[in-house]
């Protein structure tokens, strides 16, 4: 199947900035996204994959690392020279196992040679790109806490069978689910730095032109590409700057405050709402080229940094999304 | 058993309509049979299987390679001139593992020989023909969810215990199941790209028609067959004209416009049901020899390409079959 | 335990013409039959296994191979001059499992030799003889799928861990349950050819007169044997006669038609039942010797042929028996 | 612990009767003792056992096999000179696998070898002796069904993984229950020939009685064992005649009538009920000397036969015994 | 942790009289302790042994065997001078599998040399000691169920993997739990010779006296040691002329008919009940150097025998401890 | 992710004495750790153990043995010369194996060469430092249970298959749960020393201040790490100072009567509740450098060391705290 163009997807704006505040800023935590079947959750997030310029990376070495991850882990990197590669896209397939995931020792060959080789798993496959999870929620808790636990650290570490072997694994982590389906638990939802729902359109409009786009790359496939390469461009851009402006935006005081207020006015528990809502307003101030956050930025991350860690509350049946407007409206 | 011919199957037109679709796009995604057991269903993929002239494909090749497929997958196409084989009709087993269906590391091979050699699966015979799959909702979820990233990629990738193998895997999934016994998650089912309901036929003619089909088939079999030539010939025929002429067929703007208002009006979720219906049109009419799809097409597809997508409406009892008829009536 | 005299069972009418005729038609597709504890439902059947003249097979062959079998499957068969053998008689353990049922490749010589070897298993001890099933309804659904549908071929085709074995599986099945522990699904009934019902007789002189002709063998087994002789030689000529006729007998058109009629009185879902009907009916006829199908032979069999395939309906308390025979009476 | 002598068993005559009938006919197929926990079930069964004179076995034969077993299983038992042995008593333990119980292939051997070698299982220890279960009820059902199968029919015949070994396995099997930790299957109850009820004795005279003869016993056990000598010996020559004489024992049409009407007064399902009747009369009357059965044989052991046979009957709560004990007065 | 002296533990008088009681004679068949976490159950059992003199055992011996042992199993027992040990005490883990505690097949050893050795279990090192079982409702009841076949017949006899091994395992039983955790079944609790209730004490004088205990061994465990040292010795004392003198203490009828007649009242189960009122009973008797046993010493026993063994009445709330001693007031 | 500064951490006071106190005298038992998710439960645990000095450990040992571990476990630790690490911190994987946790046989160097190696588990990496366990109550009772023994003992001990390992591992266990998922059984809480509650905070300012600390940190690591380190250093100090006074801390004969009022007063089951409070008391005072405990030391750690042993009173729904500090109140 061809790639469809980032910027070809009609609507879905909130996905979207959600997937360039991760790639801006892999560190804010993964990226869930609910919503109907056959929506094109996965198509938005293989396209920002695809969109993506191919990295740098040894030759020989499984991992794809870069210069800097050679120096850093000497022990796992292969050698070779500086090859450029596709951003990795790995799609996690319903009923993995941890061995598979993790990587595991090369049983065959500890058999047959009795020597101990550690056979990289999927994490491996997806450092520096990004790994999708569909349907999320009918993965093991256990496997999506580790998942959450590389995501966030950056570096597989595996210990066992006698095995000892740190790789990184630096990758955006998309999930995807549907809330009729069973959902995760809170304590691992928590752990999702931002939350997106993508609906099918309501309006008519909007449906013939995704139609429409979708019949014109089926019947000549370059020629839809072409048509759509400077929008890509622009979108490479703006991440390229987003990620280049990151470290230097400021977050003045007056603007964790309001975080914080919006934080106890959504009734959100623990602290990883406000930090969160603090880190994905700097990345999109990054994205748009401002040197410091402001309310703008605050209120357009709200709601997918919050929309998941709202407490439940029996007496109040609002849902998540006017909730968080309704406090966005006290606090601002 | 003997094969029965497709063209002397007595009614069930919409099976043989979407099968016949299938036949000529095999990217429409899989056709779900719902029905009575004992109505024919397996016999009628059979039947189509049966009709279809040998395909050409490398003698030692285990895949059943085509030139094409032997130029894209040189690693795994055995080598040798190319031979005649019977199209290939896969009925999987209740109670298949993963193993048998993807294929799998030939492990006494590894154990004996110290060699990582693969052992292709399920998927690989099938490859360029048909995989029947009865009682698809006994199969687990996982499975079903593979089969499908399957049927819709047209390749078959395995990557595990150190093996690294992707071969070409073509093929016409055809799932049946009877709605009583369980259901497909609608997650699983949306995937499908048609669905149709085949019944025990409720007048006597026909079923005392098709008695006496089947009582002259046992009776003399080969008379049998030589009476269905001619029809059977005529079959091929139109599939192969559909499959010359399906990229050439036009699909007006307008036709768009009444697809997407069609699953509006029947409420589908995500936007699958409006491209199932534009690209089964347009099978239909490269079947017919039409050079663009017309409201006639949208018509005779939208049943098996919505039916299976219908959100539940718990104060509309309707049927799905009248819902959608209800919509054509309204669209149309 | 010594075989009983098929002809000394008492009573059991039924049953009796069922194993007949699926003795004479093993295409009919297995015999379900449900009944009470201790009504001799296993003794019926060895009873006829045991009459059967031995078979002539292939002196070194597992699988009991005819001539036929010989040159269809010259790759599995064993050499050696033919030798007679007594019918074989399968009884399925309980919890036996499919490798055991299947075959399976024999791990030990792969192990020890490198050899990939297939070792039979129950399906190729059953070739040419009777499989039994007792307490069916406990067994797995997918084995009973895989029991039914090797039944319906005549063929066991295995192939996975790099076996790929096809041999000769030629057998009638019978399956007895007791339906108040659980039921088959119906889809898996449906594929049993004739079914019937063995109840504990109610009047004191049949009861009587069984004990007596147990006590009888019990105290002289030989004695009993010869006393029986000539009926057990009545009833394999019986036998001989209807294979011999079966292919010759004539299925009137009427008749095709007053079975469509008894089956949509009775409610019964899909076709096989009105095909069972006419399949049984004519082997009845070869067995009496008829030439051509008559009413007679369709009202023997219906009820075997019918009696599982009846539709719940909630309405209708009456049982299958009393439906089966209401309808019989409404169509001839 | 010291075996208590069987004739010192205070009361519980139910039961010596019925262990008894097994020793004269094993065929009679197994005895099932249900009763509250401490009250002497497996005593019992044991002090049978060690009763019996040593049997004579083949030296080497780890299946113990008399002179007959050696000529009829010449593959299976060790050569070398007759010597004296024990009557085993086996004690299944709970949770024994059925690789435990019907022998395996001596996996260890196979792998250091290449040698299949049989290791038999506990159904070979038990052979010429007895084989007891507690708390049957708690073993799985397939489990339980293969040990009346072999004590049936007296061989156990294991094929599998390239096994196949056939070796004599005559026990009596004695399982023991309690009703209110969950019950048999009923189809798995009729196959036990006879059944027992055991309670805790409600007069203090017999309570009494029993403690002092443990603390007799414990005080001196070779004292307790010379004072019961003379007991021993004459139950040992009651079991001896009954052996002898069983096959010569003549069981009038007139009882055969009088078990019939029985086990029709109470309802019993099948036939195994009266046949059970029949021949447990006659081993009494074989015990007893007599030269055919009467009536009081009957009425002595019809609530061991027929106990476990009765059909549930949910207007009558009349219990077991109960309902037995009506039938004899109706029909005597 | 430092042992805390048996003579130490403040108040839990029912619990120190059983562990004496099974001190002196183990085949009393274990004591299961009922109680609130956190009470010492364990400190009271690991007290005691910890108070036994060091045993005298075979140097070499992995089962550390007495002289009588190494007689009676010349097989296992390793050779050399005898050599003093500490009294064995053994701590179940919770979660532990058949293989650790009864031992196995020496795997590594199988494979690497051919040799079939047996790798002894917890079972072997808690020969001549105690085996305590913390939460013994939480083990599998198979494994309880093992562990009071081994208790009983202080003996351990393991056959299975081609291993046939019989060695010596006589250690007292103690297994603790807590009934609001859920219960053994009734059958395993019967078989406990002996049950006793611990609580936490209710008044302030015996909770601070505990506390000032601990705190002054935490403070000066040597001097706290020394501080107790007369009473310890004296209890040894105690065990020492119980051991020597309970096989001459003498149990008058008078005495039997007393327990009988206590057993009926409080409605016990079976016959156990009273054995082992007579057992514990007698070896009170020899703890305080009396020649028969008294009124005094059923009395003092009648609880820790009968407390598990009653009948449940539904329509007698009244608790265990409290039937009992109604019981007893009524034969005394 | 960098080290936060444990005093920088602002609040959650209970939860940073209790750490301390298990620093000062690990053998309190661990801490449990009751909490919203998000609430820096782990980022305290690490700060703790971030600002320990490193500890000097046997270059060689796999275990870091220290000098003293080097002569008590001679057989385990390495050799070499001693050499500065830092404390270890462990976070146990959820899904861990008890093989993992507790190290097992190295079975690939076993089946290789023939010998048998430990493999050390997280338990030996965890030696002298801390073992942080997410979500205990996700983890299965009987590895909890091994946890808690191991940690009470400061040894791990393995024996089987044919191992037979002893080493040390002295660390504080730190458990976090959320009550809201599941709870740990009372048998196993209770065996944790002390327990304590974190929440979100609820006023704007603390929650505003952490926002302000998390971002300073962020934004340069380093001057953040100065800026607290002070601090630190004075913490250092207090926790060198308490472990120094501890043994010489004296407790009152008043103050162990106080203890004992109080757990009675707030119905604890059993006695760990004022033996824990005892100790806590004990070390608080160290801490202080205070030289005998009083009212003030229990007072503060009286809800910590009972919170978690409240016997259930379903008449008194008061919580936990309140029900702590109203016997507080009672008591002093």
């Amino acid at each position: 199947m061809a790639r469809f163009p980032f910027s070809a997807i009609v609507g879905q704006d909130e996905m979207k900035q959600a997937l360039l505040i991760a790639a801006v800023d892999p560190a804010i935590g993964g990226v869930m996204v609910f919503g109907d079947r056959g929506t094109g959750k996965s198509t938005a997030a293989r396209a920002l994959a695809g969109l993506m310029p191919p990295i740098s990376a040894a030759k020989d070495c499984v991992y794809g690392c870069s210069k800097e991850d050679q120096a850093r882990y000497p022990d796992v990197c292969g050698s070779g020279p500086m090859r450029k590669r596709a951003v990795p896209f790995v799609d996690l397939p319903l009923g993995a196992t941890e061995d598979r995931v993790l990587g595991a020792l090369d049983l065959e060959r500890a058999l047959r040679s009795g020597e101990k080789a550690f056979e990289p798993g999927l994490l491996a496959k997806a450092h520096r790109g990004f790994l999708y999870i569909d349907e999320i929620n009918l993965l093991e808790d256990h496997l999506v806490d580790l998942l959450l636990d590389v995501a966030a650290s950056g570096e597989n570490v595996v210990e066992r069978e006698g095995l000892s072997v740190r790789h990184p694994a630096r990758f955006v982590l998309i999930g995807s689910g549907n809330p009729e389906e069973g959902e995760l638990r809170p304590q691992l939802l928590d752990r999702f730095g931002l939350s997106v729902e993508v609906r099918t359109p309501g309006d008519i409009d909007t449906r013939v032109e995704i139609m429409r786009r979708c019949a014109r790359q089926e019947a000549d496939q370059q020629a839809f590409a072409d048509e759509w390469a400077d929008e890509e461009e622009a979108v490479l851009k703006r991440i390229d700057r987003g990620r280049k402006r990151l470290a230097k935006v400021d977050v003045p005081d007056a603007m964790l405050v309001k975080a914080a207020e919006l934080c106890m006015a959504v009734g959100a528990d623990g602290l990883r709402g406000e930090l969160t809502v603090m880190r994905a307003a700097r990345a999109v101030a990054a994205l748009e080229g401002a040197k410091k956050v402001g309310e703008a930025q605050l209120m357009a991350v709200a709601p997918s940094a919050l929309r998941h860690r709202l407490r439940r509350d029996v007496l109040d049946e609002t849902g998540s999304a006017a909730r968080i407007e309704r406090a966005i409206a006290e606090v601002f």
